[in-house]
């Protein structure tokens, strides 16, 4: 095992993506015979994929989150000075994204580097939980009703739609 | 100047954002009081975020293009094996993405990092071309109709959407 696998990704312990988007929509319930397909939906906000790697800890939560809901990355629709998601105000959708953690060798996407399953699971639900909390807190002070949405670790059924604007300030990436 | 702003990002020199979707949608034309906006449109497929650093060049092109077509990141619906967006087979589109190249300081995004304007156009239209020529390619050997649309370097008022499965194996990320 070289030092990179051991240690998840070197120095580095999640990867997280951030999209703006005007909405985004998850699907939670699959279409059936009987029922259609059931979605929730957020407005204009921040779509977040998470990944952790080996290594990664719940002492980093706090910075993530932090880091996450108060970078300056939306565009105000009344000028061009870039606000926080909580100062925007807008929704937030969290993805579980395993696959960010991968590594091309050859042709293969290999995820040596990717924390255990369990593991993965526990951290995301913190960073959720005190993500849910952060923008609660903020809708109080605020008068705000922003909502926080996430995608369930480890589900592969879910379908995931998005409108974005790409105004220079749309995908951005952060290594924790 | 620090090490790393010198370099771009340190010895990375291009960063791609791979996302799996089963339809992508892209603005060409704004709405306006006499006609609606315009789309072009992509079906299942790849989109690709391409971002360039200091010290890019066009050396690497070929690599970032057999790297990003070449990967078995796609689920054929018949079954779990992973096959290339080019044995899919699914269209393809790039994104510009120089959002992609900041680094978060404080709560702002900082830039230091990324390619100059000019080059980066020049070698973003390199890698859209080069895509194109191998999808073109694919398409004469395997008798498929897949096509490349590309968003505008440099445009601030595309409005993008999207409908991706989140089926385990949807966003990527690749260093170069």
């Amino acid at each position: 095992m070289s030092a990179a696998e051991g240690s998840g990704n070197g120095s580095k312990h999640a990867r997280v993506i951030l999209q703006q988007c005007l909405s985004a929509r998850l699907m939670v319930q699959l279409a059936t015979d009987s029922v259609d397909a059931e979605y929730v939906q957020i407005g204009r906000g921040l779509i977040v994929y998470v990944c952790f790697f080996k290594g990664a800890s719940e002492t980093m939560i706090d910075n993530m989150v932090k880091s996450v809901l108060k970078a300056r990355l939306s565009k105000q629709t009344d000028g061009g000075r870039l606000v926080s998601i909580l100062d925007l105000p807008g929704d937030v959708m969290i993805m579980p994204q395993s696959t960010l953690g991968g590594k091309l060798k050859g042709n293969a996407m290999k995820f040596n580097g990717n924390i255990q399953k369990e593991e993965g699971f526990r951290l995301y639900s913190h960073f959720v939980e005190k993500c849910e909390k952060a923008v609660a807190s903020a809708n109080v002070e605020t008068g705000h009703n922003s909502i926080v949405l996430y995608g369930t670790y480890g589900n592969k059924t879910e379908v995931f739609s998005t409108e974005s604007p790409t105004n220079g300030q749309y995908t951005h990436y952060i290594e924790f």
